[in-house]
């Protein structure tokens, strides 16, 4: 519980920052960040003094047993009378919310109900507390990357031709519940072409010989994720890919070499994406370069040529440079790395 | 494909009654139903003649690939200037947006880069499409639910003394991938007092003799899921659980009984809640008595008080009355109901 106090403090000291000395928190992610409650459907106000957890009579229970230092306030009506509820007896003048979270009916609603109160937009102050981990995240992660190396390892014995793809998402799966985990994103099983999709669905396609696998896969362990894209050569492959294979490799050395705190966050991406479009193939690398990955698998900081923050240590994100040539193949790298105070660590290797 | 022009088809006739010639639909499941799309991230914009799908470089190929009679539309540097693009080359002055859906934050930029246009707030209007199944759902929830009974079948027989929670619901997991599918939701298994908590998250506890056991399972497969719950006795139960146990199935039955087209949605509502408020024990019954089952677990309809909508064939929900006593135990039995002509069809039976 004393990093939830923590964590408390450091969102009342960003409030204040921002003249706010309230706020509602409704992301479920922020929500478990803040409390550590492991249920859904649940609310946190923050006000100066006090702090407020929210929740219906499927979760009253579990909340009063599983976490600490809130006052439980069970919503029967609706939230917006809970809230105006509180608004009232808290003499809360302003209050922010989350408005890339909430919904726009929802934000009007909220809006009208704690009138003469004022409803105030905020944007990413929990994901960007989150965004650096604290020890005990970052052993968390490391627990999640360890599992995910562990099947990762157990699977590519089974990668052989005549197997499909689908029967090694299959396995991946069975696998991370084994130990304890469930996946955090659909796997991704794609030989030869399908490399191409980033986002490919396992099909009943085998795999040939001589044929490129692509695996991205990652589990969640005790709600933190991990993220490990591997690329798996079988038997002699085509002259290109392996061209794009050692491209993409480098790409991606050269984007992990930036690393260290206080450099701008594009400056990463344009460092891999950079080493593609000199070697021509900048047209076939469409997303961005990897992203921030702790609670969800997607948050602060997207590792875009627009995040121009400073990086900071002990932020966690991904490094995937990939290329993909549409009707023929592709080829991603993806590793997980923790900025330290020097440089980084690379979780995944 | 010939259920998406059907289904887009109703989607205008509902648009025309609002007087609105277009839509931006951005809700993923929404997205899926109207194009049959696989991935994420994407969106549909709907005009009097035309349909886009707008989407980034993670899918391009395989929207081109996969999906039907919509303009592919590669997001390249927002969703911002495609939508503000779109909207120009049409010539649309008025398009509709899913206000339950979109953060507020997302809708004010919105809003401001298509103008002079105008954003126009709507809500539910492909939900409520959704909530009435054509033949080709109703069959893909069959299947769905076929699958979990029988994975429920052979876990049934593995529920004895001093199998852990834990090792009950990865089984099930485990179970459902081996028959192509994937959970639906995070599996509930709960033996005992945990039984008190709606949403019990499975723990090492193991059950023990004359113990209670509660699971509640579903699965997803090709995109639509399933949702049972049972309650298991081992040995020799408490007098109390016994009539618990009766009440609520008695509950149900009154419930089911109520179902045929043309009825209020909360008249069901009210033959379950009744029932185990006139056996003493409405206080220990909080959430509502079912949810709308399809491409999402929950779903249109909300089989709850508040709910007057009239009830129609081909609406599939769940009944699920329960009694939950604090510290103690608690019964919750759910079945998924299919609302024929003449009454209802029971599909987990």
């Amino acid at each position: 519980m004393l990093e939830h106090k923590e964590r408390l403090r450091k969102l009342r000291a960003e409030l204040k920052k921002r003249s706010l000395g309230s706020i509602l928190v409704t992301n479920e992610t922020n929500v478990r960040y803040l409390s550590g409650f492991r249920g859904g459907d649940s609310f946190i106000i923050i006000t100066p003094d006090s702090q407020f957890f929210l929740t219906d009579s499927r979760y009253t229970e579990e909340a009063g047993d599983s976490i600490g230092g809130f006052t439980i306030v069970e919503v029967t009506t609706s939230i917006y009378d809970s809230l105006s509820g509180i608004v009232k007896k808290s003499r809360i003048k302003k209050i922010g919310f989350e408005s890339m979270n909430i919904p726009y009916e929802v934000a009007g609603k909220l809006a009208g109900c704690i009138r003469p109160a004022k409803l105030v937009t905020t944007k990413n102050i929990i994901e960007n507390l989150r965004a650096v981990k604290d020890s005990k995240e970052i052993e968390a992660v490391k627990r999640s990357v360890n599992v995910t190396k562990r099947v990762l390892k157990n699977i590519a014995e089974r990668i052989r031709p005549g197997v499909s793809e689908r029967s090694i998402s299959d396995s991946i799966e069975c696998e991370f519940i084994r130990h304890g985990a469930r996946i955090a994103f659909e796997t991704i099983t794609a030989c030869g072409k399908n490399c191409s999709k980033p986002h490919a669905h396992a099909t009943k396609e085998r795999i040939a010989s001589n044929d490129v696998v692509m695996l991205d896969m990652g589990c969640r362990l005790d709600f933190y994720n991990s993220d490990i894209t591997r690329v798996f050569f079988i038997g002699k492959v085509k002259d290109k890919i392996k061209e794009i294979y050692n491209i993409v490799r480098s790409a991606q050395a050269a984007a992990i070499e930036k690393i260290r705190p206080g450099i701008k966050i594009s400056e990463i991406d344009f460092a891999g994406r950079g080493y593609i479009e000199r070697k021509g193939y900048g047209r076939f690398f469409g997303h961005s370069l990897g992203h921030g990955i702790g609670m969800d698998v997607h948050e602060e900081p997207s590792i875009s040529k627009r995040n121009n923050n400073l990086l900071r240590s002990g932020m966690i994100f991904t490094i995937e440079p990939a290329i993909y040539l549409p009707k023929f193949g592709g080829v991603r790298i993806e590793d997980m790395v923790l900025v330290t105070d020097k440089g980084c660590e690379i979780l995944t290797r």
